[in-house]
């Protein structure tokens, strides 16, 4: 089931039909998108562990936004940025609602990871799509990030799916 | 070149050598050392992005440990535990001296991912070894969080190589 924080969004494929300015005004909706998403997970999640990742996970959107902007800035000197209506992939939104049952939780992780895998080949068919050595480099750093985020909620996850063990095992330390 | 903080160690096929205790030690060992490692890089690094992340990565880290000692301790209850003295994969070390230029520090990062990627092939061996279900929870956990620091930690490493764009792009923010 989709959740109300999720539209499921344009397959990858779709990527060829947009420029460049657009698929960068995509990417800032998208990494703004998953840090609210994530601030408002983090609010409503009472897993201390969980709480912890995810607010961890806003703030790499919010670089990585802050990272996109100078990019943007670069290619397209003194342009006002360009903000497509459509999105590549599910554009996450903030979590509005009270999560009242684990479950609830792990369908909005599985929804992040599919955000966050999606967001990572994003930017790798972008490294296919700019020319210059340094452009491509930035890319790659964003596509990796990404699927750092994906192993990391991938992990939080798995464990999820069994919450006795979670809450027995996480609550490590004194 | 290896670094003088880095053993490479015994190849993954070696670990059928061992049991399933002496793999934990093993495991436990590991931690230790990737912790002790990455807090001494913190301390050693001036770059302050770098900085954060590695501060990061120790203590999640630390938190591994904490858990594989509660496995260890649910497998092997009231045992002292046991550490070989071999290691699977690259056993990383304290950084014990003065990081001089950006090389020396893209070299450790480039080992320091050698070893999350060993990690977290040694954790889904693990996952094959051991039966019940909620312990192979445990070492997917475990996988994919070593898979997210290498994610990680490449992405880092792929920026450091171009140390002129890194300094002007990863000063994001105020």
């Amino acid at each position: 089931m989709v959740p109300p924080e999720l539209d499921e969004g344009l397959p990858l494929e779709r990527i060829k039909d947009f420029s460049l300015e657009e698929l960068l005004g995509m990417a800032i909706k998208a990494e703004i998108g998953a840090r609210q998403f994530y601030e408002s997970l983090a609010e409503r999640v009472e897993i201390g562990e969980l709480k912890e990742k995810v607010s961890w996970l806003a703030g790499e959107e919010k670089k990585h936004e802050e990272l996109l902007r100078k990019i943007y800035a670069d290619f397209f000197p003194g342009k006002e940025m360009v903000f497509p209506k459509e999105h590549i992939g599910p554009e996450l939104q903030p979590v509005a609602r009270k999560l009242d049952k684990v479950e609830d939780v792990i369908d909005l992780i599985r929804w992040a990871m599919k955000a966050e895998e999606i967001a990572a080949k994003f930017y790798a068919e972008l490294e296919n799509m700019v020319e210059d050595e340094r452009k491509k480099r930035l890319m790659r750093y964003l596509s990796d990030m990404e699927w750092g985020h994906y192993y990391n909620l991938k992990a939080e996850y798995e464990l999820l799916l069994d919450w006795a063990m979670y809450d027995q095992m996480m609550h490590v330390g004194p």
